[in-house]
């Protein structure tokens, strides 16, 4: 504990970045500050590195949300957790919650995402509500805990499934999320067909041990058809936010087959809605998480079930995160990078 | 009783009809022939009219299948019917069913629609399957009862929804399906709002005590939001076929609203995707219905809850219809066209 002087990373907009001290921010009434100990970055963090997001992330801002750390303070009125907890934050703040959100708070209208609407994870020392905090038990690994945002996003999708064991689900796309997905649709006792068309990202799967199709080179439809004697996918995840995906989705499932969108379509989308009429298919949309996805994410981390180790591309030291974001803009690869904010 | 010779409507092809003099079949293992008192004409058989599935109907076919009517004869093995029975028929012939379609036998890729793949019943006597068969009550006109097939189906769309009293729905298009939607969903306890340019359906719809929107004149998402204080609609059913009607369904809905795709849009057709994504909506495909669908379209019936009086334009004599055909096509006018088959 103490509040010394940290570091931070702050995104000064027009994709600059700077490292700077940072004095911690003594936690207000039902606040904790929390000692960063790792910080993915997302898709989401190189969107605004690009400066795509500027004008929702009011720079100077420091950014990052897939953080792993320990409570350092606790501000008054805060109850149920202790100096040294090990914590992941859920990084939503459904304050502004109103009756026309119908209940709905994790998609609510003024939800606020710390780590882009407010400050952000890359730095030593960050101050949250308590109630964004989950609780890690003691054997997971601080690294991989790192991995507990985008591993909740994955179980949300999954869950807005309504999977059920032994079902057949094709995974659109894989990307950091497309395979978590696939790993926890598989944990959830699914058989996973990840469709991709990179060759890097389909031999990490396979290493993975996904079984896995790349379309332009084997028709996806006759290989679903295949393995389900003519039935059809029961669940499919479309992550790549392609065209061709949004086209194939509807093409892979079976009668009454559930259609995840998890990927991010800017512009309205040609979609074979005769499929929708003729098989009765479902698609429903998913977007972040609730609590309960966290909590699964934490179980399956803590179980150590999921390969998650091997999706960790590299672990940097904070400084150098400027120059990452520069990376990975010029040349994106890999999948996930970590930055070490333990100073 | 008794199976003198009657007439029949045959359609022979390239939009051309004749009536000619037709033997009753008599009704085979199963089988069950009907005296045929309605049959309606359905927007399918206009475009059968119009040529456009000769290669499925393979002409000479007599085509109808919205029909209400008596049974004049059992097949052997037919057990739970009586000569005099008031019944309709539901169209649908699943005896082709495999594992690989789940279950869902009234979607089942190998279904007969009868009227469309097998002989329907624009004739003034029709043998059926006798599983095919629903009982009407006695207090059922046969004349309304015609109208069981398009309720059906609007009571198939109203289950698929998962419509909750109190809630709000929008039906998009006042077509004959799209007005039978709206008062099936107003008898579910929804308030609805029936969005449609044609000012002879406005005015019916009007008519018929429903609340209209022309999203022409008046701004369609700010009449819900004001409907709805700001949450937008539970349900949205897409009954258009149009693509503003395509687009519009996503900004309707609020929050984990559901969209029931109903109308039949034969090419792949632009869908704002990043809407299901941000508000989590649902979209579900709704083809044709199942018995508990009849069932309920005939407690409806039964009850007289429904101005459907008001639907039926007009009822021709059998011997009109392919006048009625040549008519409907050069200017689609009305809402259902009814014939009596009874000679």
């Amino acid at each position: 504990m103490g509040s010394r002087v940290g570091k931070a990373v702050s995104y000064d907009g027009r994709g600059r970045f700077s490292v700077r001290d940072a004095e911690p921010v003594p936690p207000g009434e039902g606040e904790v500050r929390l000692d960063v100990a790792y910080c993915g970055v997302c898709g989401t963090d190189l969107h605004i590195a690009h400066g795509a997001m500027d004008g929702r992330v009011r720079p100077p801002r420091v950014i990052g949300h897939e953080m792993s750390g320990t409570v350092a303070e606790l501000g008054p009125g805060v109850h149920g957790f202790s100096v040294g907890d090990r914590v992941v934050v859920r990084p939503l703040d459904s304050r502004g919650e109103t009756p026309a959100d119908r209940g709905f708070s994790h998609i609510s209208r003024n939800l606020k995402f710390l780590g882009i609407d407010t400050p952000g994870a890359f730095q030593s020392s960050w101050t949250v509500p308590a109630f964004t905090l989950h609780r890690l038990p003691d054997r997971v690994d601080l690294r991989l805990a790192a991995l507990a945002e985008p591993l909740a996003v994955a179980c949300h999708d999954v869950r807005r499934a309504e999977l059920v064991p032994g079902e057949i689900a094709v995974v659109i796309g894989g990307g950091p999320i497309g395979l978590l997905i696939a790993l926890v649709a598989r944990a959830a006792g699914a058989r996973v067909l990840l469709s991709e068309v990179n060759p890097a990202r389909l031999e990490l799967a396979a290493e993975l041990g996904l079984e896995t199709v790349d379309p332009t080179v084997t028709d996806a439809v006759a290989r679903v058809a295949e393995l389900t004697r003519g039935a059809g996918a029961d669940v499919v995840f479309e992550v790549s936010g392609s065209a061709a995906g949004a086209l194939a989705m509807t093409e892979l499932a079976g009668l009454r087959g559930r259609l995840v969108v998890v990927a991010i379509f800017p512009e309205p989308q040609p979609v074979r809605l005769f499929e929708f009429f003729w098989k009765e298919l479902q698609l429903r949309g998913a977007r972040v998480y609730e609590p309960a996805d966290y909590e699964r994410a934490i179980e399956l981390l803590a179980a150590g079930a999921l390969p998650l180790e091997r999706l960790i591309s590299r672990v940097e030291p904070l400084e150098r995160l400027p120059s990452l974001f520069a990376e990975l803009s010029a040349a994106p690869s890999g999948v996930k990078f970590l930055v070490d904010c333990r100073g």
